[in-house]
C-alpha cells in the first residue's frame, strides 16, 4: 500500500527515535533509573512557570474563538510584533509582524522554506556532522542534500569545502548553530566566510542561494559566547527558530522564522512561505501556543543545569579516556568511538543501558553523540557505566 | 528567490483566505457588524467549557515534562486508546492505540497520507465540488489530482464518473462526507457503491486504490441523518479526523487518522505514516491539546446553532429566489449563482459587504459556497443585503 520510497525510510528510520523506543523498552525491563539514556533531545529543564501562568490567563481572560480560531497562515500579528520587538532590542534590527511568520516547531519552518524555494534537481548544501533529517526535509521536495565533508579539528565548516561544493544548481544552504550534534557554535569568522563564498557564487553563477539558518539552540550558549545574529552577514538569510528548548516545548511544535529586510524579492518570499505553511497541511502554528509564547519571549531556560550536565559528563568522559571537543552551546557531547565502527559501539553501550546515537547519522561516522539534557543523576548513575565500557576497549590506560 | 511554481501559487492563492483578509479589511472601514463574512470556515460556536477545564487540570496536574514534551510520533498512547475505544463504543469496531495517529489538524493527517502512499505521476480521484487544497496536497507528493464532474442534481458522487476515471495510475481516492462545500452527506448506497467500484478496479488492474475519508465535519449532521463509518464498507481506508469543527479548535491543529484492522500492509501502513509525520516536520501533534481532547470525546460543539444558521439563512435564499440544496450536515450552503460567471457576482455581493467563495474554488463553476457558521445576528442582519443582491439579479420575479 505505501511506496517503495517510503518503504525505504520506514526500514532505515530514524536511529535516534528507534533508540528512544528502545530507551523506553529497557526502561520497562530494568526501571528507568536504571537506564542511561542519552538518546533524544527532549529537555530535561522543565518549561518556566511563565509558561503555565500565561497560558491559563489566556484561556481565562481571552475570547476562546480567538485563542483556537484560525488566524492569518503566517501567525496571530500581535504575536509576531512581539517577536520582532525582542529581536530589534537583542539584535539592534528593525523587523515588525512581517518579518516573522509562525511555524510549527524549527521542523515546520525548515519545510516551508524548501517547499518556498526548492524544485526536484535542486541541491542545498550543509556542513557534516549535520541533524539527519536534513536529508529528508531536502527531498520531501525533490532537492539533494550534499554534505561538506566536516573539519575534525574544530567542527567548525569547511570553507574550501563549502566553496567545491556550490553550483549552478545549489538553491540554499542550511547550517545550524550553536550545532547539533557537536554543540560547537559557529564563529564570526566563520560566518563572514561563509557569506563571503556564497555571495561570490552569487555573483559568478547568476544564482540566488538562500542561507538557512536551523537555531533552535539559539539561547543554550556557555561561557558567555556570542552566537552571531546571520542576516547581519548576509543579505538572503532566513532564521529558522523554535521554542522547544529555550522554553522546554518540543511537543507543542511552536516556533518561527525570520526574513530580514534585505532578503532579494522580500514581499514575494513571505507570501511564498505563507502558502507553503497553508498548502503542506499546517495551516498555522498552534494558536493557544502562539500565544502562550508571546508572554514567554524573555523567559529563559535554566541553562546552568545544562551547563552544570555538560561539565561533569564531559570532565569525566575525559578522565576515562574518551576524547570530545567542549561544546559551547546546545546539549550534546559529540565523542569519537574508541572503534572505527561506532555503531558496533553503540551496540555494546546497550549492554550497560547506555544509548548512544552513532555519528552516521549525522554524517559523521567515526563518533557517537550523547544527549546530556537529562537529569544530573543520570549523569551521576551513569559514570560507572561508562568506565566499564571504556574498560572494555582499553581506555585510559 | 522563490520557485516559479511557488509564484504561481502565490498569485492564485487560496480565494478563501484572500476574501477572509479582504473581510478583515472592510470590517477595518465599516465595521465589524456591517460586514457579513460568509467566506470562511471558523467555528462561530465556542469550544466547549471542558477545553478550558480540561487545559487548566492538566497544566495544574500533570507532569510538565511530559505534558510539554516529545512523545511517539504518532502521539501520545493514552490519548490514543481513548480515542479508540470512543470510537469502538460509536461504531462496534475493534481498535486500539495502534489504529489511531495523532496529526496537526486534518490537513497534516492527509498531507501524511499522500506522503505515504505517493509516487510522482500517481493519480488521486475525487468528487466536485471539493475542498481546493486537495489539488495541493496532493501535488505535494507529485500526484495530480482528477475530479470527477459533479452530480448537479443530487451533488452525491457520479459513481460511473469514478469508474471511468479510474486507471492503473490511481492510488488513492480522496471524500469528504459531511461534505465542504455542499453540506451533503455522501448516502450509504453511495458509499457502497464507491467500495464496489474500488474493488472491482483493484482486481482489475492489479492495483492498491486507499479510499481517504476526509471528515471534519463527522459530528456537525443535522435531522439525525447517519454518516456511514467508510472503515465498514471498504477495507483500504484511511480516516482523517479533526477537532477543529466538533470541539472549534481550528487554530489549535489537533486531529488523528484512523487505520481499519483490514487495511493491506497494516503494519506497514502505520510505519509509514508515522515516518512520514516525522520527516514532513509535524513531528507530533500539538502534545498539550492531545491531552485536552482526550477528556472531551464525548463533548459536543453546539449544533443546534449551526442548525438554527442553516434553516434560517436556507429558507430566506429560497424565498429570495435562490436555488441551493438543502444541506444536511457540515455549515455550508452551496448556492447556484444567478450568472454563469459567478465570480463576476461574488464580486457583486461585495457592493453589500456579502462575502461569499466562488464555485471555482471547489471544482464547481456556476456556484458560491456560504459558510453559516457565523453569529445568528450576521445571518439576520445579512438578509436585506442579498435581497439587494437578489433584486440586481431580477430574481423572485
Amino acid at each position: 500500500m505505501i511506496s517503495e520510497k517510503m518503504k525505504t525510510l520506514v526500514s532505515g528510520s530514524s536511529a535516534i527515535r528507534a533508540m528512544f523506543e528502545e530507551g523506553q523498552r529497557l526502561a520497562g525491563i530494568y526501571g528507568k533509573e536504571n537506564v542511561y539514556d542519552f538518546s533524544l533531545g527532549n529537555p530535561s529543564v522543565p518549561a518556566p512557570a511563565m509558561v503555565k501562568e500565561a497560558a491559563i490567563e489566556i484561556l481565562n481572560n481571552e475570547d476562546s474563538l480567538m485563542v483556537h480560531g484560525y488566524m492569518s497562515n503566517s501567525g496571530f500579528e500581535d504575536v509576531r510584533l512581539a517577536i520582532a520587538k525582542s529581536l530589534n532590542s537583542r539584535f539592534g534590527t528593525d523587523y515588525n509582524e512581517k518579518n516573522i511568520l509562525m511555524t510549527v516547531g524549527a521542523a515546520g519552518g525548515l519545510n516551508a522554506a524548501f517547499k518556498a524555494i526548492l524544485v526536484p534537481g535542486d541541491e542545498v548544501i550543509t556542513f557534516a556532522p549535520f541533524f539527519g533529517e536534513y536529508r529528508n526535509y531536502v527531498d520531501n521536495f525533490g532537492g539533494t542534500l550534499v554534505a561538506v565533508a566536516p573539519n575534525l579539528e574544530t567542527f567548525q565548516p569547511d570553507i574550501e569545502g563549502l566553496r567545491n561544493a556550490v553550483t549552478p544548481k545549489t538553491k540554499a544552504v542550511i547550517i545550524n548553530t550553536p550545532n547539533n550534534p557537536t554543540g560547537v557554535v559557529y564563529s564570526e569568522d566563520t560566518i563572514k566566510a561563509i557569506a563571503q563564498v556564497l555571495n561570490e557564487k552569487q555573483t559568478e553563477y547568476g544564482i540566488d542561494i538562500c542561507l538557512i539558518s536551523d537555531e533552535p539552540y539559539r539561547e543554550l550558549a556557555y561561557d558567555g559566547v556570542e552566537v552571531p545574529w546571520l542576516p547581519d552577514y548576509y543579505d538572503n538569510t532566513i532564521v529558522g527558530y523554535s521554542f522547544s528548548k529555550s522554553l522546554s516545548l518540543p511537543g507543542e511544535r511552536i516556533g518561527y522564522l525570520v526574513i530580514g529586510n534585505k532578503m532579494k524579492d522580500f514581499d514575494e518570499v513571505v507570501s511564498g512561505l505563507s502558502v507553503a505553511i497553508r498548502i503542506l497541511g499546517y495551516v498555522n502554528a498552534p494558536s493557544l501556543m502562539q500565544r502562550v509564547v508571546m508572554h514567554c519571549l524573555e523567559e529563559k531556560s535554566d541553562v546552568a543545569a545544562y551547563d552544570r550536565n555538560r561539565e561533569k559528563l564531559y570532565s569525566e568522559l575525559l578522565k576515562l579516556g574518551f576524547e570530545c571537543i567542549k561544546p559551547q552551546g546546545a546539549f550534546y557531547l559529540f565523542v569519537k568511538s574508541p572503534i572505527a565502527d561506532e555503531k558496533a559501539f553503540c551496540n555494546d553501550a546497550k549492554k550497560y543501558n547506555l544509548l548512544l546515537v552513532p555519528g552516521s547519522s549525522f554524517g559523521c561516522p567515526g563518533y557517537i553523540r550523547l544527549a546530556y539534557c537529562v537529569s544530573y543523576d543520570t549523569i551521576v548513575n551513569s559514570i560507572p557505566a561508562f568506565t566499564k565500557l571504556a574498560a572494555d576497549y582499553g581506555l585510559g590506560k
